[in-house]
């Protein structure tokens, strides 16, 4: 999509040097563009942990590449196995929710096996990573293009007038590759001429929604509004919401959805207002050895500072007192039962295990 | 309750100077502790329409105040009865949504009603707003003395093991005179030696949970956690809130209960999981003139820097990019069938039509 006018995916391997993988830093944004580059498999790593590239697909085409750096920062054949095993080993620790992660750590092993040398390696990793790119980015068009019929449809409803979509955190093309997840649709409706307006979830404690969501979705020209989390439960109850479309870290089989925290909280306003709830994600992001969600997914704990202070344009500031303790989960479990549907690659499906099984045939 | 170990209450007469009115500036807090003087009416409505007194009760005891204030400040007789209705009709507007503050000025205005002299309404007015303080902190302790029956009880039920209070917002003692609505449970639970903790919800946008709850909780020694609005379902989730405890700055006579945005969505996880919501009010806040709240109850916008800034103890810095339009909508109403019961100050009743005209005899 586009920055400043000028077409971006999230990451790309440079031009003019097939060692270097460039990204867009995200904790810059929306108060600086800055592109980094990544030139050992650290660099990769420190990049998905800090959050300066996030979103489940993108934190798996990274950690791809991540790997690929790997191979090039190795200098003889001697033990290429267990080297392999080791860096794949310690990417997935990288972050533990995203389950793109270690899918995209699993497939380049995979396809890493019974190799010999650092070379053969080396082609095969990169191979590999730009291949997932591509499947990523045809992921989140497919997406975009089963998804649009739902809003094309509500407008049908309402006569043209404006779609009122909510969405919660990034699951925008900076979370992805191009395109993104739940902002897909928006997109290509915006692009058909579809009058659409989304409410900006700002995502507290580390505003992906505030900071890169509303910045995209300007960047893009799709018209849009920047709320508090705490606002989506009034917005429903005025009619003011017509769809609620999010993004995924990790889909169960039965079809429970572990997204940023406070996802739940928007199902259940929702379901409360009989407002449709939809979840865009590829197929890479459903774990089909999970059955149970709020049971069975491990949750992140990530920094207390990211609650105790604010961090924007002009520098963090503190927000809550030094004496009072603080708790930071980065996500929460949205039981199938409130989800109205899957926006998948595929098609739309409904969440629950069968029909997860029917449309990806597991 | 306490600040830095001694004893204070949120509005106070200068002990030296009858004619001027000590209020804490909650702006500052927490990290700065000042005591503000108001002197004129300007000073009273300003202070409340700039949120430097907030909460409810609060709010009118300072709106009486005020009108005191504005007694002082007329010279001469001449034309009392329209002044005082000018400046009782001039205070309603300082905030819209709070039924306290009408409920108090209008207390005030009845009380002056036939007053001939500005001497005359000088009395009155100051006995009224002394009055008024007076009841609020009765109430306070009465509603602590109520709810903390139910945090015994389910202390019990746990076998004396931690009980976890969930609040959003403060309603608290800096939101009142003394004790708090909300918190005064469990100021009365831990003085009697119950293991309470508390989440506080940090309550975007303007963080009166992290800033204020927080601090009060802290200078008071009860243990608690403050938390992004978005933590409470996935805490509720796992069994770790037994109770959702918040305040209301407007009930209906039906039950709805209009309370700081983002109240709703707690209301909704708390009946998902099976956990009791209740709110504590001073019956001073009911408006028994309305009987639905989401559609009756106005619900106040306010600046869009609250939401496009965060303010803390180093100053703003802004989350939000300039292109990015912003929303903020100061409240939400919780419908009465997600509450399980308003705990008074004469007693816990069911949040229905009924159960409070029976409490209420109205």
């Amino acid at each position: 999509m586009r920055i400043n006018g000028q077409h971006f995916e999230t990451i790309w391997v440079d031009r003019n040097n097939k060692e270097k993988i460039k990204i867009i830093d995200q904790q810059k944004l929306p108060f600086r563009f800055e592109i980094k580059t990544l030139s050992t498999f650290d660099d990769a790593f420190s990049a998905i942990k800090d959050m300066t590239v996030r979103g489940a697909p993108l934190i798996g085409v990274t950690a791809a590449f991540g790997l690929y750096l790997a191979m090039l920062g190795k200098t003889n054949d001697e033990g290429v196995a267990d080297y392999i095993s080791s860096v794949c080993e310690k990417m997935k620790m990288a972050r533990p929710t995203a389950i793109n992660l270690a899918w995209a750590v699993n497939w380049v092993e995979k396809e890493l096996r019974g190799v010999q040398s650092v070379e053969e390696a080396r082609i095969i990793s990169f191979k590999t990573a730009v291949k997932l790119k591509e499947m990523e980015v045809g992921y989140s068009n497919s997406i975009g293009e089963h998804g649009v019929r739902l809003i094309e449809e509500i407008s049908k409803q309402k006569n043209g007038e404006t779609v009122n979509i909510l969405t919660h955190c990034n699951a925008g093309w900076l979370a992805c590759i191009d395109w993104g997840t739940a902002t897909s649709p928006v997109y290509k409706a915006h692009q058909k001429g579809i009058d659409v307006h989304v409410w900006v979830d700002e995502t507290r404690p580390r505003n992906q929604g505030s900071k890169l969501t509303a910045y995209e979705l300007a960047q893009e020209g799709v018209p849009h509004t920047v709320i508090p989390d705490n606002t989506g439960g009034h917005l429903m109850q005025h009619g003011m919401v017509d769809l609620v479309l999010v993004g995924s870290d990790r889909t169960t089989r039965t079809g429970d959805v572990c997204n940023k925290i406070g996802t739940y909280l928007k199902a259940l306003a929702a379901r409360d207002n009989n407002i449709p709830f939809y979840v865009a994600l590829p197929s890479s992001s459903i774990d089909f050895e999970l059955s149970d969600g709020i049971k069975e997914i491990p949750v992140e704990q990530r920094d207390d500072d990211e609650v105790r202070f604010a961090d924007g344009k002009e520098g963090k500031t503190q927000l809550a007192p030094d004496g009072s303790p603080v708790a930071n989960y980065g996500f929460d479990v949205t039981p199938s039962r409130l989800v109205t549907g899957l926006i998948t690659e595929l098609g739309i499906c409904g969440a629950s295990e069968g029909e997860i099984q029917r449309m990806f045939g597991k």
